[in-house]
């Protein structure tokens, strides 16, 4: 028992959490479509994030349009507040050649194929997953938006709900849901969350996150598409189905804690945001990047 | 308008969170006192963590005599799993000159100031907090514990409830509540958590999250108690009290949010997680370390 003790504390709730998903068939599994997936570059290692097209299409187009047009290389994560969000990806003062997008916060639930958690939600009437993200609906107005979660991303914007543009936050914290329905979410980070934690953080008392220092700032160094990168160079991802066996299976394993490690049963509760769907690399990529 | 937006976007959500913090009076802090703060030096920065005698008493002391012992020097944070913990303090295998404790995942409600958030929670009949750190109660059994939420700190166990001693782990992501009352919290980071999260990550998939390489594997530098370092050095800092009129209007600011930047007003919810008391350094500690 005491031999190797590390490895076995909390082994349970981890293999609890996985073995949905190493059991899990290939049917289970969607590619996430290169035009959608975004590399970011850090200096911590590379991010993937997942564009949502069907949340926010103008938005993911403005994203392809800027990774197109190689917008961020060179700009910065120059906001950053530990336990919320880290913004970048504007230079202070700048106005950019791209206009202003109207909101999409909030889209009709109808046509969405919206797989509920089945448990409660604290700030919606119905939480699910729609396509891997973590989603609510509310049936008496027929609306469906996308939840602050951490690896959210979303655009930043002024007062008015129609100013993003170019700007863009990451959220790194919980308790950013109250923000669900007032920004819009267009993705979502599928792999490297970790650098993105390594980020150098700004002081929010003093100067509300930013950090003064811009030597402490820490670059974008690239955002591309996969799409635009050569075949050999492409990293690939697979998301688990959210309709699927696998992916019910997986939330009844994090909702259901039987095993003798938990000697008082939790509550049999899980929250979306925690819960979304698993990714892994496809068969075949090499992990280049 | 577009002069610094940058600095605007999400400026009234947070100066709504720290409006109470700044404003609050002298009576409304309490200082943190030294035998209870815990010093860890990382390769990033110093992390300040209180502990807490109310709910763990045993594990408090064991705590400061491993920290005076400098026990932890040198060891690593060996397994961290992103979005889940940052756990250490063990070098796998060793059987440390350190005898099993008793858990104190709960305790007697009765005696404690427990003041309750008003809001509903998902795992607990009632949530709230006591001395700056969240905790729920039961008014039924009459039993309060500490909750799970980043920056708790908290002893790792094999199976058997009852076989913590030295390997601590460190909350980094959201979604552990589940672990509530089977393992016991202790402390809570109050300042340098950005540190922690900086810490190198393992592979949930392959090694659960242990780091393979131990040079990957980031040292403890050193671990201490703040009453052991010459007064000169010791950092000073004072969390708001959650029986007073700040705290109040600080939650308030968190569950109201009626400026213009919220076009549509976010669900009245806080999560005792999300608005544990806030802290500071005190008046005249130069912040030497």
């Amino acid at each position: 028992m005491w031999i190797n003790l590390g490895r076995h504390i909390l082994w349970l709730a981890c293999w609890l959490g996985l073995s949905g998903a190493s059991l899990a068939q290939d049917a289970d599994w969607r590619p996430v479509e290169p035009e959608n997936l975004l590399l970011i570059k850090t200096v911590y290692g590379q991010v993937a994030v997942e564009l949502n097209p069907v949340f926010a299409p103008n938005h993911t187009k403005r994203l392809q349009g800027l990774a197109k047009a190689h917008f961020y290389d060179g700009l910065s994560f120059y906001r950053v507040i530990d336990g919320f969000v880290a913004q970048g990806g504007r230079n202070e003062g700048d106005l950019p050649d791209w206009p202003v997008l109207k909101n999409e916060n909030d889209r009709p639930a109808k046509g969405l194929n919206f797989v509920p958690t089945g448990s409660p939600d604290l700030y919606a009437p119905e939480a699910g997953h729609v396509g891997g993200f973590a989603a609510a609906r509310n049936p008496k107005t027929g609306r469906a938006w996308l939840m602050h979660c951490v690896g959210s991303m979303a655009m930043a914007r002024d007062t008015d709900p129609d100013t993003g543009d170019v700007e863009f936050y990451i959220v790194i914290g919980p308790g950013t849901r109250y923000l669900d329905r007032n920004l819009t979410i267009f993705g979502r980070v599928i792999d490297g969350m970790e650098f993105i934690q390594k980020l150098n953080r700004g002081t929010r008392a003093i100067d509300n996150g930013v950090i003064a220092d811009p030597a402490r700032r820490d670059p974008i160094m690239s955002m591309r598409l996969a799409s635009e990168l050569p075949a050999a160079e492409r990293p690939a991802y697979e998301v688990m189905r959210v309709d699927g066996q696998a992916f019910a299976d997986y939330k009844t394993a994090k909702r259901v804690r039987d095993a003798a490690f938990f000697y008082r049963r939790p509550p049999e509760v899980i929250e979306a945001c925690n819960v979304q769907a698993p990714v892994r690399r496809a068969v075949g990529d090499d992990g280049a990047p």
